[in-house]
């Protein structure tokens, strides 16, 4: 199986960070195979032509799909149910009750609408924590989307598998499903500092080390939380982390807003990886992570949405145009995230922070094709000074007109082809009756 | 000419925010003359259903268009020319030079582009200050849209009227050549307060009130211009406004970001009103407008993109959604601006702010139809539990399938009606390769 991908611009994402004018890239049995000027290519399918799908970039930008470093893909399902409200209000009486209704069932149904918006915006690769996550692999494997997956554990029995004992069997039996998948890796995912016990959190960290499989947790992203930890430990989550000895290069520390000058210095002494999340973090008023400071220290910083129920959507367009410019105005520094380095957020630092950057994150000969093609035959992609900037200032999702992952067109001209849409969102829209009258019942 | 839109939420943003469902809006002859349930509607149509044309929502959401309180149109020909850099380099190394090359022509095809990607996103009225600004009133004219337009004015030579006295006198010609225009406003439009003499910004505000006509300038937009106007007058740039006389209901003072408790009970007392453009801002590591606050003070601030050399992109849902979360977090409290007051700023508000909220800004009878109709039937506007949430958090301008202003259906089911938006995009695109070979000649 071939596919040639031609006559766009390809924004390759490599280390020299290569842009080719008129560009094409060639795969074989889902391996990026070639990457040049579209003539030199021409002669890939003229061997056997029969076999080979052509795709027309139609002077458009090819590029790696997107990889959203941190997400609740089932929280679609709670899509503006509640809003601007306070964190806890949020929690308490919105989300926790809505969460209570929660079945394998309704987190499939959540995940596959959140795969389908992923496809539809360019995301080829996620990083999902949630209950009953083994319905978010099977749901990412069915429509064909590159995840990883890991069940929340905290102290408290979970809606899923009960007490904490059978939570650890649960992620155990994950991993044994999906071990040698192409597409799916399971993680272990402790909730956060406050809601882990130290017990939980080093047998957590021990499970990820034996499997060598990314360790994923919440830290710092309140000032209740830090506060919390401090009172209970007196030390920074990040230190009591550090103590523990669970800071290691496959620790993904999602948010790291409240970060102090030591704790940063712990991250990039232990090569902890970060995934940032600015509209989640602006819509609860949680704060803004130091990102700029990060990066000059040589962090690992992927990009993600969260869930949907704190952005409203998953879109990691909206996402790169947020971080370039949060950041920018935070600091007072046109320069501190420029639309490369959201970019890369966006791709290849992603997949380093998720350990899976030599089959994903950017278009090398050699890795897996997750590749997009966004249209550029818009009026508000006109004209085409820098791709780059196009791509983090002026696209959205609904730009995307064909999604690759592991070699397989799953969206072609904006048509979903590994789900029936139509069938997911109704899926959503009935379940969201019951969830929306459990809501009303609330004082 | 009567035209019903039916079968779908309607979101009326007047007063009360009546918000109905499987409602329908009725307008005849460019006037809205019912809004009501859609089967109560049926019967508008029955007479002579021949002269009727009915537009289906397909459930989707039916609302007023947006008004974009403060743009440069044409500067969509510099989208993406240079972004990241600081605002001195920016704008004497790309932009003055870019600038240096426009004619009336080029600025023509510039607001063209613009005014399609402001359709095919749902804006229906917009306010604009820049250099030939006849050709933009002539562009919106001719794509039927809704503006309010000025020709900036300021102390040194402009590359269109040279010497001062011409641009007072080409300000007067466009306010007699567009007299009683139905879509057309001609505004006074001093640039900022360091680039206008006292005499300049007297004679602008006499000749304004003389009309009627907004008046619009740039309003402590950088702390640079703070320090710089403070060092000339001692004092303020909006004390500086107000010592002249100028701050008056009919004043629109765009980004008012640096403001002291003073200026803003300044800006009260005188029922100043605000345009808000956060992404700009952001971009530009301008700083945060004290939005909250103002609002809370009872000042009125309409929502605008700025132009597209600092954002990138003319789109007011995306706009929305900045404003809602930045000042969530800009000041920890995730109740600052509800995405009901977003919209506010976007709709009504904004109408408010360009004197125009007879005519425009919601969906009442007796104002002119000047309305957008949104998708909900796309995977990231699943479920709908709430249409405001659904409109500033997930939707982008890519989801308006429809686009109505004055009565006139500019565009349906995405495709541009009212002017050729193939020919547009080329124009901008030749004009684009001058631009550009232009810039790179720079060291
Ligand atoms: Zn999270
Ligand atoms: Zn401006």
């Amino acid at each position: 199986m071939k596919i040639l991908i031609t006559n766009g611009t390809v924004l390759t994402m490599d280390r020299a960070m290569r842009c080719i004018k008129d560009g094409a890239v060639a795969v074989e049995n889902g391996n990026i195979v070639k990457i040049d000027n579209k003539d030199r290519l021409a002669g890939f399918i003229e061997d056997e032509s029969a076999t080979c799908q052509i795709i027309d970039a139609k002077g458009g930008i090819i590029m790696p799909g997107l990889v959203n470093s941190h997400t609740h893909a089932s929280m679609t399902l709670f899509r503006g149910l509640a809003d601007d409200l306070p964190l806890m209000e949020w929690l308490t009486q919105h989300i926790f009750p809505a969460e209570a209704l929660l079945t394998g069932e309704l987190v499939h149904k959540g995940a596959m609408l959140a795969c389908a918006e992923m496809i539809m915006s360019g995301t080829t690769c996620f990083c999902d924590m949630y209950l009953f996550e083994n319905e978010v692999a099977k749901a990412a494997s069915n429509c064909g989307m590159r995840a990883v997956v890991g069940e929340v554990l905290y102290d408290f029995p979970s809606p899923n598998y009960g007490a904490l004992e059978n939570g650890f069997e649960y992620v155990n039996n994950m991993m044994a499903q999906w071990r040698d998948d192409p597409l799916i890796t399971v993680a272990v995912e402790p909730h956060a500092t406050y809601t882990c016990a130290p017990e939980l959190l080093q047998r957590a960290s021990i499970l990820a080390r034996e499997h060598n499989a990314p360790l994923i947790i919440h830290v710092a992203e309140t000032l209740s939380e830090s506060e919390q930890i401090n009172e209970k430990y007196g030390k920074s989550p990040a230190a009591f982390l550090a103590d523990l000895g669970i800071l290691s290069s496959n620790l993904i520390a999602c948010h790291s807003i409240h970060l102090s000058k030591e704790d940063m210095e712990l991250y990039k002494k232990y090569d902890v990886k970060v995934a940032h999340c600015p509209e989640s973090n602006m819509k609860l008023a949680s704060g803004v992570a130091k990102i700029p400071e990060m990066i000059d220290n040589g962090i690992c910083v992927g990009l993600g949405t969260d869930g949907c129920a704190s952005n409203n959507d998953l879109d990691m367009f909206l996402e790169m145009d947020t971080a370039a410019k949060l950041h920018k105005v935070f600091t007072m520094n046109p320069e501190a995230i420029s639309a490369e380095t959201a970019l890369k957020m966006a791709t290849i630092n992603g997949a380093k922070a998720l350990g899976l950057d030599t089959i994903t994150g950017s278009i090398e000969v050699g890795k897996r094709a997750d590749i997009i093609i966004v249209d550029s035959d818009r009026p508000h992609m006109i004209p085409l000074y820098n791709p780059y900037s196009h791509i983090v200032y002026s696209a959205t999702g609904s730009d995307v007109s064909t999604t690759i992952i592991d070699g397989r067109v799953v969206m072609k001209n904006r048509k979903l082809i590994s789900m029936n849409a139509e069938a997911v969102m109704d899926d959503v829209i009935q379940a969201a009756i019951k969830i929306s009258q459990n809501d009303v019942k609330k004082p």
